[in-house]
């Protein structure tokens, strides 16, 4: 099986600890390795390390060979620019040779607490797409989050590695919060965590049947990389799409794989507050250095060394950098963004 | 008038700002200058800066020296030990040569919003000094306050620079918040503010008739210094006792200058905040860095230039230095004593 790893996303959502040079997966949120370094260690029982690829922007290419020194230079693909997935994960296919063979796409800055689990739903996902099918897995919902898209199920298809698996029926963008709860209550509905499995040569034969134009510059794209020659030229006008659109939402031959492995996508310090603090709810997560709490419950503390001390304060998340603090109310992460934004506006760059 | 500032405290009650090496007297809490330098400007218009003496541990000597470079060096009492006040208050008074001359004693780390008003109290006081009273200035009090003694007053000795001045009943420690409540539905408690005034004579007799013993290690240590030899040996066999249990509690010329100056002694971070934000509480009070709040109300942000973003936060503070980070529930301040204990228990020294 290849596997792509997309490694392109900005997240600003993690300041101030995730920069422009030093974007969510590249960061070490837990203390135990970075979000780029665990997607790839969580699919080695699965592959050889020559098959696996990471797309990402160019400037991130030399903080990822060092990250992870094992991986061949050569598989780190380097986009001149950010164009969504379809033709990232486009200019990944034409890396891999054997066309029959299974590719795997995860984004490289999502965490999941059930590695087996998540491996055994790609094996099966791998037998679907043997059969043709473009395979997704669909991330069981545990609240109606409205910042997901979902995958509506249709009829199953069949047991694959003791996985029930259901044709695709649509794949929707972000709900609003009734429309979510409807999803989540009927249980025929899943999270798109952008996890997609095919044969190269089903992706391929998807891209010149519902993206004909881009097919045609991925034709051109092949032939200079063939040729030794830049790509920037075609890159650059080639338009953005998401593999969504571009093919999950117009394709018949369409798979989903439920799984249910403590997938979470980390978009926001709240999220990542979940992920540690999971089943124990009142407690303190402590990444990265030293707390002393006075009745204190409920903190995110993420620091890189100095003494955080705190008293008398419920649900809040303290991110400790060298050049900046945040101290947010844990239900109100998704502002950061506002910070950032406000950055923007005031060209702070050294703190973006 | 002499005046001597007493410059002794640890003042623990703000950490992280506040260190072992570096007390609440010696910090710049609000980027004007330390709260030393305060105390001896506010006094300046008063009388000359050789006639200023600061008592202080020795350690202290060559940071306040820096602090107060105007301050004839040999004006920096430095006392061996702490031994409470009223030795403090001894060793001073022997340096002051005139001893039919009134001195006032002023603590070094308290915050007086009308300066002017103090100094018209103070010149009220030295009128009734000369008298051969025991004077003390006696804080309007805002609330039943539980950290600090009262004054009880008598009746009323007259008019003295347009103040009237009472004769002081008795000094009473820290009460109850029953008490306290009382004290204040009264009217004619004040907040004991540890400022005094009276005539040098007036003092040492004072030591002699309640203080015999100290009145006869005053006098050793006066030939000591007229010897030039060293105190140390007199001074470690000194009792540790205030001024106000030692002397003030039982004299019976003892005056109280009701004041209202806007008098604060900065014992806690909130306090600190009281003082920045008097008359508009909703507001936050942000010193020594720049801070970005969305929705944030009610806050103390004190920091070393590293930029502090909150959001969806009330009444916190939130202290920034090289090594240890403070987040607190405004209306838990007191509770950092809790902190440095942790920090002594646990022997981290290097935070102390």
């Amino acid at each position: 099986m290849y596997v792509l790893v997309m490694a392109g996303g900005a997240g600003t959502r993690l300041w101030p600890l995730s920069r422009k040079a030093r974007p969510k997966q590249l960061l070490d949120l837990t203390g135990k390795g970075t979000m780029i370094q665990a997607t790839v260690n969580r699919v080695l029982p699965l592959t050889a390390v020559e098959k696996i690829y990471i797309a990402a922007n160019r400037d991130y290419a030399p903080l990822i060979q060092h990250q992870l020194p094992d991986l061949p230079p050569e598989n780190i693909i380097q986009e001149p620019s950010g164009k969504n997935t379809a033709p990232c994960i486009g200019l990944g296919a034409l890396h891999m040779a054997q066309q029959d063979e299974v590719m795997a796409v995860l984004p490289a800055d999502h965490f999941i607490a059930d590695e087996e689990g998540f491996r055994q739903a790609l094996l099966a996902a791998e037998q679907v797409a043997r059969e043709g099918y473009l395979v997704t897995l669909g991330i069981q919902p545990t609240q109606p989050e409205t910042g997901y898209g979902y995958i509506h199920r249709a009829e199953p298809l069949g047991r694959y590695n003791n996985h029930t698996v259901y044709r695709a029926a649509r794949f929707l963008e972000k709900p609003d919060l009734p429309t979510a709860q409807r999803f989540v209550d009927t249980g025929e509905y899943y999270w798109n965590g952008g996890i997609f499995i095919w044969q190269v040569s089903t992706l391929l034969e998807a891209y010149r049947r519902y993206m004909p134009e881009f097919a045609r510059q991925l034709d051109a794209l092949g032939q200079a990389i063939q040729a030794g020659q830049p790509i920037d030229g075609i890159w650059s006008q080639i338009q953005a799409q998401s593999i969504d659109i571009g093919v999950m939402e117009k394709a018949d031959r369409v798979a989903v794989v439920p799984v249910d492995i403590g997938w979470n996508d980390v978009g926001s310090w709240a999220a990542l507050y979940d992920v540690h603090a999971s089943g124990n709810e009142d407690q303190n997560v402590v990444l990265g250095t030293e707390h002393i709490g006075v009745d204190t419950r409920g903190a995110l503390v993420h620091g890189n060394g100095r003494l955080v001390a705190t008293i008398g304060l419920d649900d809040v998340i303290i991110v400790d950098t060298d050049d900046a603090l945040l101290v947010c109310a844990r239900d109100r992460a998704q502002e950061v963004k506002q910070i950032v934004d406000w950055l923007k506006e005031n060209q702070r760059r050294e703190l973006l």
